[in-house]
Formats: C-alpha cells, sequence, structure tokens
C-alpha cells in the first residue's frame, strides 16, 4: 500500500520556550484514529502565526510543540472511517486539523467555526516534522497541475485571503483594496487581479510598489500617506487588511463606498476604535475571519489550479528550520517561506 | 384641487439656541420645486435627533431652525415634475427630504447612500410647522389602514430599525436581539416578532421586561448584567443596537454566534474598541446603518399595515412642542411622543 513504514515515532522540531530556536524532538503519535490520514510531509510553509507561537505572542503557546501548519505531502495510512481519500494521494493541510463534524457550524459546511475545532499546531503538533496527522475532512488533494513544492501556502496564507472574497461575494466589478503586501497580501493581489476586480494595494513602502503591479495590482498607495488616502475616499467596495499593524482605521473607512466593508483578516494587535459615524451615515461594515472551511478551501484549489495561483516562495531545507524562521522575523521573506522535507 | 391656500410664509416652532424653548418663527419657502411635493403637517414625531440638535449635541446645528422630521400630512401642491404623488394624498416624509436622484446610489437604489441626500432638518427647516416640502421620492403614501396620527415615527425611527432587516437579509430562522426598548427599540421588537425570529430584548432597566415581552420580545436580559450575557454567549445571529450608551461591546459581541452581525443604529456616544481576536475566530460582523431608502421604506409600509405594526405613542398638541421636547429628554417617553399639528 506505502512505501512509507509504519512510524511510532513522530520526528519534527520543536519550540522548548519562547523565542528559543527550534531543537530535535520525537513524539508518540498513538494509534491512527478511524477517520485520521496520516501524511508524509514532503513541504511544509513558515507562516507568521508560526512564529508568534513559537514566541508566545498570543500568550497560549505550551511547549515542546512542533510548530507548522502549511502542510503539502503524500498519505500513508488512512483510518477505517475515511472518506473519498486514499493511501498515495497528495494532500495539503492547513490552520486546522480536525472538527467536530456533527454540531451546526460543522453539519453547515462551516467546520472552521466548529466549537471544538482543532488548531494543528496549538496544543498539538504541526508539520515541521516527518508525518502529521488529520481528520480527512481536512486533507484536501491538491489538483495534479498545481506545483506542490509551492502548494503550502495556500493551506492558511491562501485559504485565509480567499475564504473572505467567497463568504461575503465580492464581485468581480467592485473595486477592492488590499493592506499589507506580505504572505497573505501577495495572494490576495494575486486572487483579486485573477477575480476580475480593480485592485489597490496598500503598503507601507513603495518601494514594493513594482512587485505589487506585477502581483496584479492596479494602483498602489502608501497606507500612512493621509493624502492618498483621501484621495480615494469614498471609491472602494471592499478593502482587505493582512497587515498586523495599527493604521489610521478611519482615514482607511473613509476610502470606502456606502456598503463598503472594511474587513480583517490579520492580527492587528491594537483595539481598532470606530466611532459610529464611520458606519451609520453610509451604511459601512467592518468584519474579520478566518482560514476558510474546507468547502471553501477546495474552491481555491480549484481556481488556484485554473488560474495558477501559488504564492511566491522562498524555499529551505527543513534542516535549515531555524534560518527560515530567522528570515521571516527579519521581515525580508519574498513573500512565503517553505521548508523541503528532503533537504 | 385643494383646501389649502397657497402661503408665502411657512411658520412652527425653532430652535433659537442650544437647549432654549422653542418660539414661534416663520420663513418663506420660496417658490415650489418642480420635483417637490407640499404638504399641510398634519402630525409631527419628536425623535431624539430632534432633540440633539436643538441642543447641538452634533456640533451641526445652526439657529435658527424649525426641527421635527417624523412627519405626516396631506399633500395640498404639487410641482410639475412630481412623479406618483398628487395633491390630497396622505403622505409621511423622515429623515431626509431629498437626494440628487442620478448619482450610483439614487439610481441604484440606495437614495439614502446619496453623496448629497438632504437631511430634512439640518441646514433646513422641518415639520414642526404647518407646512413641509419635499421630493417626490422622499414622501411616501400612507397606506389606508395605518393610523396617521400613529404612523410618523415610521419614517424615522420605524425605517431605522426595519432597513438592516431588509439589507442584510435577516431571517425569520434567526436568533436576533435589540439593545434598548425606546422609540427605535420598540419598534424593532414589533417587528422581529412579526418576522417570525426568536426576539431577546436588552434593557438597562428590567422594569420594562413586561413591557417588552408585550412589544414582541419572547426573552428580556439586562444588557449590564454580565453573567446573563455571558449565559446566551455564542446563541445570536443579529444584535441590533438601538440605544445611545456604551456598553461592553467585547460581551455583547459575545453574544454572537458564527457570522452574527452587530449592527448599530443608536448614536453609540464613545468609539467602540473592536479586537480583531472578538471578530476573526468567528467570522463576526460590525456595521451600522441610517434610515432606510424609500423603496425600503414603502416595504416597511407596506408590512407594517399587513401586520398593524404602529408605535406606542404619546400625543401632545403641536402647541405643547416644549412640553413634550422636555418629556422627551425626561427619559420618560413611552415610546414615541408625536405631535397633533390641530391641537
Amino acid at each position: 500500500m506505502s512505501d512509507h513504514p509504519e512510524l511510532t515515532k513522530f520526528t519534527g522540531w520543536a519550540a522548548t520556550a519562547a523565542g528559543a530556536p527550534l531543537e530535535r524532538f520525537s513524539y508518540d503519535p498513538g494509534p491512527l484514529g478511524e477517520e485520521e490520514v496520516e501524511v508524509a510531509v514532503e513541504y511544509c510553509g513558515v507562516c507568521h502565526s508560526d512564529q508568534s507561537l513559537i514566541d508566545n505572542d498570543w500568550g497560549v503557546s505550551r511547549y515542546p510543540f512542533i510548530p507548522g501548519h502549511e502542510v503539502v505531502g503524500k498519505i500513508v495510512r488512512v483510518g477505517t472511517q475515511v472518506r473519498g481519500l486514499e493511501v498515495g494521494q497528495r494532500v495539503g493541510i492547513g490552520w486546522y486539523k480536525g472538527s467536530c463534524m456533527h454540531c451546526t457550524s460543522c453539519i453547515g459546511g462551516d467546520h472552521h467555526l466548529c466549537g471544538t475545532v482543532k488548531p494543528t499546531i496549538i496544543g498539538s503538533n504541526g508539520g515541521f516534522a516527518d508525518r502529521l496527522r488529520s481528520h480527512w475532512a481536512w486533507a484536501l488533494a491538491i489538483p495534479d497541475n498545481l506545483d506542490p513544492a509551492m502548494a503550502g501556502p495556500l493551506f492558511c496564507a491562501g485559504s485565509t485571503v480567499f475564504n473572505p472574497l467567497v463568504e461575503f461575494n465580492i464581485k468581480p466589478t467592485d473595486r477592492v483594496g488590499v493592506v499589507g503586501i506580505g504572505g497573505l497580501g501577495h495572494l490576495a493581489l494575486r486572487f483579486l487581479n485573477a477575480w476580475g476586480c480593480e485592485v489597490t494595494a496598500f503598503t507601507s513602502s513603495l518601494n514594493k510598489a513594482d512587485e505589487a503591479k506585477r502581483l496584479g495590482a492596479h494602483n498602489v498607495i502608501a497606507s500612512t500617506d493621509s493624502g492618498a488616502l483621501k484621495a480615494i475616499a469614498g471609491t472602494l467596495d471592499f478593502l482587505l487588511v493582512t497587515a498586523n499593524a495599527n493604521l489610521d482605521w478611519t482615514a482607511m473607512l473613509g476610502t470606502l463606498r456606502g456598503k463598503g466593508r472594511l474587513h480583517f483578516v490579520g492580527i492587528v494587535p491594537s483595539a481598532i476604535p470606530v466611532s459610529v459615524f464611520d458606519l451609520i451615515p453610509q451604511q459601512k461594515i467592518l468584519s474579520g475571519s478566518p482560514v476558510g472551511s474546507p468547502s471553501n478551501t477546495a474552491t481555491m484549489l480549484e481556481f488556484c489550479a485554473r488560474h495558477q495561483i501559488l504564492p511566491q516562495v522562498e524555499m529551505f531545507g527543513m534542516s535549515q528550520v531555524n534560518e527560515a524562521v530567522d528570515h521571516l522575523r527579519s521581515g525580508k521573506a519574498r513573500y512565503r517561506v517553505v521548508l523541503d522535507a528532503s533537504k
């Protein structure tokens, strides 16, 4: 059935204390669950959330744990109750790897909103490792014509920015903006360009302007340039915030036309002060969303395959994981770092 | 054509300084616009916004001006280009009395979001008077089986709480909440009960609990009772804030289930501090809206006629306008004050 032997221990690179370098670490995965697939990791993206959890930025980290939640690999074992997947298939696993499958959210297709949804690396070990297990519903088959070396980031960064386009019915005729041109933002530009929209990139450094245009933006403005924000006041239908930064949110709301939406997927550190006077007169909306449901993610993969949308990545060997994390920390990643498990 | 003579002056009750009693005041309305109707005022509701402008709470008041923007009356004159209305018809006029009719908002049916929409009493004179003029599109015919003495508040308070039910597709299967049981909130309870929803009223004083149930609430909780808010955490689809008060918005967001909406129509004085951690994981939404469009308001009137939904009002003669405003200021109005122009 599989070239991959059954392992009694999974081995990877674990965070052992806030900010410390990752160390080699093994754990006993226990018996394979009836609804689980086991994946031999081929590639794993490195996400800002990995770094935040390694550094305990959110105060929820429990050490040791193995980071990594943008996994691509081949199924090597399947539980007795697994549906729709088989050994040898290449799949991806993202921010979540399980949910209850029977609550109103799961049964309604919104598994990502399940009250007991299982994050891949919070209280659990992730994909900077040789193997990873997931509930079958959360392991998505990767289309044959998508390069598996680059597909990993689609499962967290990609799904996070694709999800609201479907959930909030963004239309090809909309004028949209993307705030922050990083791991998430650069994929948002590619998606929204293929979506048919007029796309404006908001960036902290205008030296990314040419790259933003190459990635799909029609217009680029500096997110801290109050004059530029005023110049486009009342014009956007949808403004997607992928930046993890505090900005002038009143001015950002001001760029929206009537019924426009300011949508957050980036972990903005401070509370956003919203005056009802910025919402009520023009019927504006503020919202946030996590990674998408399995169904939404499958839709994204189909869209990516059709338009050949992939992240722009920098490859590191899995054994260079600490260099890779440091590269991300430096803010110099263009635009996503991926680990190759064979190296 | 009309029993009402052409007047060279319109006469009413004007605010002359912040907080001062209203005084008798006349103004020259000029020639009737080609697209305007002129209405002989029969009744006019007294809204918190009238009080806010009389007292210059929003810093935009210019004195003297005649308040009043929940007007019911009969059309006595029509301009040459008026469509769909004729002399003798009974109509209502609310917060807005005109818009450009040709911008993308107007031509798209969202006249209430027109960039040059004309508020009835900001920089203009309103309905605490013998006559009021309006663009024909903003004067809505009142169904025959709605009591005109009570219909005025539907055109501001009513439209303000009805508008989001249509705009955001509130479903009869939804579990909804209404924060604040006043002029707006009591109508929201009536609408949402007739809408088929499970309705929870949030009130600052539980001594309104029996009234809230009589108005349509199935459940009543104190909006400052953190234990009660926790007990219903994750249960509501839609929470409509009609209160003009600062509350624990994190706890209020917590009452919503996944994809739930916290919606503001009340002028909350302070900025609402929103953490992305309260929006992102469960894909929650925060929004605001003004009074509805003419089309939305016409839909509301049809719904009111079918379900006999009217505000609960206290009547004052127009000559008692200062007592009426003071009664509203005292917070004792149950739930809307209406002036009778014949008295």
